[in-house]
């Protein structure tokens, strides 16, 4: 059985799998501004599309897109400004 | 708004976005065996999990994993026997 959330009033939705290694989610964020929370370690990589990331512990915003990867620590947060709808794949750990 | 589809008793799951290029999908395929028909052009690459495929016009199946990818030509069908759970990025044009 497949589960879907959905997070921030729809605006992003993914889907839980199990990863070749790790539990995972493949989501899609849609157009906005967003602060999402962590409770594990989480490895993040860009499918297909475009944002602005803002680390924990750091002031500036990074692009990622295609194939960019960003890490985030347990209980923790970071920002996203989505400049186009972004596809996204998320490991657990 | 992003769009949840649901496919073959919920073995399969998508959901649909704005690509960077083209209308995208991504989704995760339980395991199982599917046949899909296409009415558009697609280009189907595996981000995660593993699974085997016989294309149209062919008797033999193949298998794909992270980052592989194969074509289907519009109102056409191809067979999947999913051997882990996997995530998919398919555009269509």
């Amino acid at each position: 059985m497949l589960c879907v959330n959905s997070y921030f009033n729809d605006q992003v939705k993914s889907i839980a799998f199990q990863g070749k290694t790790l539990a995972t989610t493949v989501g899609v964020m849609d157009i906005g501004e967003f602060t999402f929370g962590t409770s594990q370690y989480e490895i993040m990589t860009i499918i297909d599309g475009e944002l602005e990331v803002k680390l924990p512990g750091t002031q500036s915003w990074h692009t990622f897109t295609n194939g960019d990867q960003f890490e985030v620590e347990a209980n923790s947060s970071f920002d996203v400004k989505v400049i186009l709808q972004t596809a996204y794949h998320c490991t657990y750990q």
